[in-house]
């Protein structure tokens, strides 16, 4: 337990540093963190219900001078003031009283009503944003996601060490699950068995699981079924959980029974494009780079497949920058940690994923693997 | 299987009857669903990483003439075609195509870029609408959410059906959790063990679980944490699965061994207030005089609480309308589904919490409970 808080007290100053750092370099006189993981990041509290019930927003506002607000609806109020070190909590009455309103009213205490601040305009509503404007006309709001995603972006070692650890167990629960799956079993008792393995090993929640099987293995994320496997059938799975925020993002893939020639060789062509793409990720290299030599494989094994990125970055939120596509040119630096994943798909018919945690490091990179290995197909 | 179908056939049928009356009623020439239950209930399918991921948009642009067309990121484009029955799909590239982009074509090529339209404004980014108002100046965008939830609003019996089966077996799950509950167990191990059952149940996930004990109970939404429950504590679970896109919400309070006295009066209090609640509930009572009876037995008995909310509308999202608080005037109406919850909490030291699925009938309303009745405290 006191581990936990010391652990707790490190990330919560880390992030403290990362934001006023950012916060330093930008043009802002304050920025305001909305979205649950923002918000988390910011204030070190996890307002669940933030999640499940869109307009009960939960805010950070956080002045390039002076303290941290935070706002929250009262129903949470309890729970955050036992739980975050930012010591002004202020709390709306859903329904009844706007938290744009109790934003804006901070903002003017804060004599920021004049000011240029970052917002988190791919988080807010639309409706949120002209009730914003209307009440503070004469501030200028701008987006302040480059901002939140420059600080979260690098993380401390005790973020790393929360992603590895929570990507082993991850790939450990998928491990279980398939080496005791037999033809008959349903994808939903595969989703079920999966998802109680996970929480076994520690995830508080599982925020998304796709273990399609047979011809649905075609699909990205194809809800289970009562699809029944069979043998030569592929499993496929793309999963997982969350460990206090720090999410998990995991993939493999097998075969039912003996796996066919085709198989096989197919699922050695994603090896060869996974290991070229890892190969790829050290620091200097640009996140766009690392798509370029993924989808080169691709091309050159003629695996039929035009992959729109070849991962993304992983932490609080399942995808946030770098994402591994031709649009981003932001170069790879140590303290990142990225999913990068490596599949075929045809609708339908069959596909195949694998998906593997990698650190950035000083000397290149390292990839968070241990009882699960991508190299062969697993056959059971 | 073919049953299954046939339900499915039922319910887009119902929903689109549903959105065209409304639709008919309004002065739009348009409406575009935005978020998932929204885009769920107009075409049918649940765009999963829709939710995970919240720029990859999922719209449906509902014109009052013609036919509706579905936007979805190129990755989800297969799986959609295998599930909707809107025929008019397309598929923007994401990173690379803006969706918002997509959009603003639709509506060009239906002749809506001069129109008044419906648009969710609730769940679009700010960054988003401030494109789309760039992209498309003579169009004239209005909040469409009372257009969608004029429709929800009232269920199909094959909706009441899911919704009432889903109750159910959420709370079968939570009985069965809580029968096996002794002393030195963890909130962490009775997390799982609900999320086990419930998946077992048939959900499809489990959106929300919280599963406090002893002190923990005082709080509203905390994560499970390594808290050993002991004789004489308070376990206290509101959570709910996803059946088909339609979730379930329940609250039951059990206590370890013996309860003591003070519980059991304040339990008592809570069923009378409960009681009284439930009983308010019928057609052509305001929402917000479900909330006035609440408050009322809550302060005649002296309950140390003051409820935000009597309860909420329940279907495709957790909380939509109406809202039983005393913003919301609307009229119940048979075909209204309800989650009415009567609880206490004071942070850091106790709270009990009762919800129970209520849907409005011609004659009155039926409460939908079978194996776990409220009236009396459960001790284990």
């Amino acid at each position: 337990m006191a581990a936990e808080l010391d652990s707790d007290r490190a990330r919560a100053t880390y992030a403290r540093q990362r934001i006023e750092v950012a916060l330093e370099g930008s043009p802002f006189e304050a920025i305001v963190a909305i979205s649950p993981e923002n918000t988390r990041y910011a204030s070190g509290v996890w307002v669940a219900t933030q999640q499940t019930l869109r307009d009960r927003l939960a805010l950070v506002v956080w002045p390039k001078s002076g303290q941290p607000t935070l706002i929250v609806c009262n129903i949470e109020e309890g729970y955050c003031r036992s739980q975050s070190w930012i010591s002004d909590i202020r709390a709306y009455a859903e329904h009844l009283q706007s938290p744009i309103a109790l934003l804006a009213q901070v903002l003017r205490e804060k004599r920021l009503d004049r000011s240029r601040i970052g917002m988190e305009t791919g988080y807010l509503s639309a409706r949120f944003w002209n009730e914003l404007i209307q009440m503070l006309p004469n501030a200028v709001f701008e987006p302040a996601e480059p901002i939140f995603d420059q600080a979260r972006m690098i993380k401390s070692p005790e973020e790393i060490r929360r992603l590895a650890e929570g990507s082993l167990v991850t790939e450990q629960a998928l491990l279980a699950t398939y080496l005791c799956t037999r033809p008959g079993e349903t994808e939903r008792s595969l989703a079920q068995r999966l998802t109680a393995n996970l929480l076994l090993m520690g995830a508080d929640s599982v925020p998304f699981l796709h273990i399609p099987a047979g011809p649905n293995t075609g699909f990205p994320h194809p809800p289970a079924t009562d699809y029944q496997v069979k043998e030569g059938d592929l499993v496929k799975t793309d999963f997982g959980g969350s460990f206090d925020g720090y999410v998990s993002d995991r993939a493999r893939t097998m075969v039912v029974g003996k796996p066919s020639p085709e198989q096989v060789s197919l699922y050695a062509c994603l090896v060869e494009i996974h290991n070229e793409t890892l190969q790829a990720a050290n620091p200097g290299v640009p996140a766009s780079e690392i798509f370029r030599v993924a989808r080169a494989g691709y091309r050159r094994l003629k695996v039929p497949f035009d992959p729109p990125h070849a991962g993304h970055g992983l932490g609080l939120s399942v995808h946030e920058p770098p994402m591994l596509s031709p649009a981003f040119l932001t170069e790879l630096v140590p303290g990142m940690v990225l999913a990068i994943e490596t599949r075929v798909r045809i609708p339908g018919e069959y596909g195949m994923h694998i998906e593997d945690l990698v650190e950035i490091t000083a000397d290149g990179h390292r990839v968070h693997t241990r009882n699960f290995p991508y190299e062969s197909l697993l056959a059971v």
